[in-house]
């Protein structure tokens, strides 16, 4: 089965503490996310890389989701590891240490076999990767890009030049007020699509998320989850439940990206009611 | 016309400053805002007391409205005044002053034709006082109380003896948080519904507000104002909205009460385009 979509992105070993629980070295990477949350909705392909200490099981699991794993590399050298916790209000995630180790030097290899895929993700690396990406992308349908404060601060001419390139820009509420400079959701996606992007989608945490064109504004709440455990990964989750829903459906309606922003949410809330990926073990979609 | 709903509250001379402009002792305060955003939907009794300096224009402004002003004082004194400014981001206000002036004794007098009125909201007053006049009103449909940090540090027990008598509790974000004690919307909601209100409504400022029963949750998205100018009153009149739209259609459903959310959400998004009391001296309701 060809690959209908692929992400490029981190595949990590995440240690996390939440009011919840700990958890150390468990898979992780917003690369891992989206693939896995996308493997509901259609193919998809990672490229990415991982240390020699990224265990078979891991592999394993991604195996168990059908994602295609032939832009996968594992190199000598040990995995990304991030290492946080989330306080009691499970607000902003506190970093203790983030070892970038083997994703210090990704250099995302496109394989040939994926230079015609339709969608596109460009998860949260260096925006100047992101870039060389698309150049290798011929006619994709859909480039989507998600970025951080990391970036808005360390790279923004390199961003500026990717944003004109993408349909879809995935930020959360702090990186949309930090890249537009306005305090104001709506005076900050405004800012945003004149950066380029044909829309913006500002990811909001427990009040939801909201999408913007030029024309067209969409305001999805979130799915209460009272049952939180670990609110790791949830944006990349959204996003692949978003772009999941494209990818099968081949959507490009209004109506559809605000359909996708309900399927964005219904996965974000899959991801955050157990640790990791745990919830994927269990998941299973009878609709396909 | 007999009085439908009655509005207990401040009465107010307020000093605004915004990235917009400035205006100086303009007519303002809970029972002012709520009141006249009422009078676009049903006839409203104003309680609530005034200085001497307190202009004709301003009664006039009232009067032009039909707020009935039976439960209007006017007595020796200033009127109470707010001084405060909004930043950039129009984020929370800054507080430079907040004079009581007579509002300190305020000491809210329910005249005998508004004993029986069948909707009630308690603007943010002293909860002893609140209590004191859900404790005149025989029979009420709905009574709805209205908050703020202040009250929440201050008047602690008061405000537990009031919330069992109300049936809507109006918070924002913060408000919602401290009385609950915990920072997660999901969680907040449920500890504020075991206090006793069989309501809650969050407003979420510019990411809208959502509303909560024991067995119902919902969220509307704000309307997005890009000419924002003034947000001072937005509060008072989305509870206005609220409360008219329930007061004039007798609604009593969970989609009534729905409904009632997007007027609150409409007629806030009137009041923070203009300055003060502003929109509504041109605004008019065409359908009554």
């Amino acid at each position: 089965m060809t690959v209908n979509i692929v992400v490029v992105g981190s595949i990590a070993l995440d240690t996390v503490s939440t009011p919840k629980g700990k958890r150390d070295r468990v898979l992780g990477g917003s690369a891992v996310y989206f693939s896995t949350v996308v493997s509901y909705f259609t193919r998809v392909g990672l490229v990415g890389v991982c240390g020699r200490d990224f265990g078979n099981e891991n592999i394993q699991f991604l195996k168990d989701h059908s994602v295609d794993l032939e832009g996968f590399e594992q190199v000598d050298g040990l995995t990304f590891n991030w290492n946080g916790s989330y306080s009691d209000d499970f607000g902003d995630a506190t970093t203790h240490s983030t070892c970038l180790n083997v994703f210090q030097s990704f250099d995302p290899k496109l394989p040939a076999s994926y230079a015609s895929t339709p969608y596109l993700f460009l998860a949260n690396i260096h925006p100047a990767l992101q870039l060389k990406v698309i150049e290798r992308v011929k006619a994709p349908k859909l480039v989507a890009l998600d970025t951080m404060n990391f970036w808005i601060e360390g790279a923004l001419p390199d961003l500026k030049k990717a944003l004109p390139r993408v349909d879809v820009l995935f930020l959360n509420r702090q990186e949309a007020y930090m890249l537009s400079g306005t305090k104001k959701l709506v005076s900050a996606y405004k800012k945003l699509l004149e950066m380029g992007p044909k829309r913006v989608v500002i990811k909001l945490g427990e009040l939801g998320a909201m999408t913007a064109t030029q024309s067209e504004t969409f305001f999805v709440p979130a799915f209460p989850c009272p049952n939180l455990s670990d609110p790791t990964g949830a944006g990349d989750s959204f996003a692949g439940g978003f772009m999941g829903y494209l990818a099968q459906t081949g959507e490009t309606s209004e109506i559809g990206f605000r359909r996708a922003m309900l399927y964005g949410t219904v996965m974000g809330s899959f991801t955050v009611e157990q640790f990791g990926l745990d919830s994927y073990n269990t998941l299973v979609n009878k609709s396909i």
